[in-house]
């Protein structure tokens, strides 16, 4: 595609990584679609990734058009650049595409003593509270928090009831979605996971507003802001979507999709050594907290990733045999053997 | 109580600020018991507000046991003087207090041309999902976000389904609460609003795993690690009631409770005018949405309580009997005239 090796690389790692921690949605079965966009002309395989505006603890990058899964942790360098010297780096990013895991980005920060944070908008699939129209994206919101003894603290969720990869599970198992995740085209509660299809929106975290999903939808929302009206990116239903067979809308009102980063040194607020065995105090605290009766623990956030981290790292990832077919197919146009 | 006037005027703004935005949880009906607090000598009337640690983007503030309403306002200063300089401010605080509402401290950036952040953690109430325990308080965040010609975005909501202040209602109402919003000593569903005096528990934004509640675990987590691991603060359990008739933990792991306080200068990531332009653009599609029918429209963050606010300000705060007969014996109490 006349990707640079290096970036090439960086990208394969982020994918990687997503299919490691299990999170298979935005892992390799992403690799085709993300050369279809490529095929569109709708993604710069050699992007010039540059700042365009900063302050000490601020940039903005603008990502050229390039691969969310190169631009992002180009993004995420900077603002750890930042923060060794301002204590703090915050980086907003324009012009991009799908970045996969979140919580991938957020952890670079983790191995210089710093608090990661990574969100990103995305195609407008949710439904504000009491809209029947798709104005924002799944939106996650991934927090990575450094321990000591303890593996680190990563949250990483969309600030939706439920994530697109979870209907599209229901959708392959022929099963119903639980009301609160999904409504229809006029509003109504759903219960068919391929309502989206018929004009139905996802619903923002909380499930109805009674449960708090207007608040789900301040956190999109903020995700959104942050992402894309900070950078000068594309906000809400102006996101182009991030399949080719569906066109971006022709009124754009910035470039391309948002992303926003923040790294923190733990040691411009207290000492690591402290911070850290406090974290390990806090950790231990909560997962050894007394359970409800048939609950086997409570899951400290970024354990489940761990866990089927640990074992695909020795039994290796498996494979939808729909995947292993397209990226075959991939193989052979690109003229690589399989 | 020996607090200076500067630092009373302080505090009667943001309790005011409180119950002109119809937040009447945190207004003047808590006057009464910050009083009894202090009579417990658990609050300091009279602090020595202070940085402790410090870099260009970053400071822990202690705010020497001193009212949470007098100490975050001291602490949002100094993230908006540190904003100035180095693009954001992040200010994390220990030894405080509670704070009010958490909206009041995050806009104060607003008139800079800043966008705010302000958290805070608070007495257990909330279980972590699959547990029984009360290890989180209600954590709310607060974003401020300045726009043009629209109102500012302002989100502020604690990060469980509801906030106790909600329980209080149907409390007094004698109605049920919705399933979702507590759970019983074991961890069964209720609808009882009396639960928590029985043991029972606050539950995270989401209401049940399947619905996300890890997801507002998340939240309620982040917001504790950075109010309190960051600062030095207590966190989880540790964190001591805001009532004088309950006795603080009797092994700390920090100085009184946290917050954690940003402010980020616009101008650091693109012109003013452009992000203001856009946000008008942001809001205006949003509060436009198409609704689902019988809604009358989208509520953009801040609406409700704006529009309170301007009813207020002209016809008065309505003040519960109770309240005012809290307020008749304080006055009595502390030799001022009602």
């Amino acid at each position: 595609m006349g990707c640079a090796e290096s970036e090439a690389r960086l990208a394969t790692n982020v994918l990687l990584d997503a299919d490691l921690r299990g999170i298979d949605s935005h892992g390799i079965a992403r690799l085709a679609g993300y050369v279809r966009l490529w095929e569109a002309q709708r993604i710069n395989a050699s992007p010039n990734i540059r700042i365009v505006h900063e302050s000490p603890s601020t940039a903005v990058v603008d990502g050229d058009g390039g691969l969310g899964l190169v631009v992002a942790p180009h993004a995420m360098k900077i603002a750890i650049e930042k923060a060794r010297i301002a204590g703090t780096g915050w980086v907003a990013v324009k012009n991009s595409n799908h970045f996969g895991i979140a919580g991938h980005h957020a952890m670079m920060a983790l191995e210089h003593d710093m608090i990661g944070l990574a969100m990103t908008n995305a195609s407008p699939l949710v439904a504000p509270t009491f809209s029947i129209e798709r104005l924002l994206g799944t939106n996650p919101i991934a927090v990575a928090i450094p321990a000591g003894e303890q593996p680190p603290f990563v949250a990483d969720f969309a600030t939706t009831t439920a994530a697109n990869g979870k209907l599209e599970i229901l959708q392959r198992k022929n099963k119903d979605a639980p009301l609160g995740w999904i409504q229809k085209k006029n509003g109504d509660p759903s219960e068919n996971p391929h309502e989206l299809k018929d004009g139905g929106a996802l619903i923002p975290l909380g499930s109805d507003y009674e449960h708090g999903s207007h608040k789900g939808f301040c956190l999109g929302a903020w995700v959104d802001i942050f992402s894309a009206v900070l950078s000068g990116a594309n906000y809400g239903p102006w996101v182009p979507p991030f399949v080719a067979f569906l066109s971006p809308p022709s009124d754009p009102v910035g470039d391309g999709i948002g992303h926003f980063f923040g790294a923190m040194r733990v040691d411009a607020f207290r000492t690591t050594s402290e911070f850290k065995d406090h974290m390990d105090n806090w950790i231990t605290r909560f997962r050894n907290a007394e359970t409800i009766e048939g609950k086997e623990r409570v899951i400290i956030p970024g354990d489940p990733e761990r866990e089927i981290s640990k074992e695909r790292k020795v039994s290796g990832i498996p494979l939808n045999p729909k995947v292993v077919d397209d990226l075959k197919a991939l193989g052979n146009k690109m003229g690589i053997a399989f």
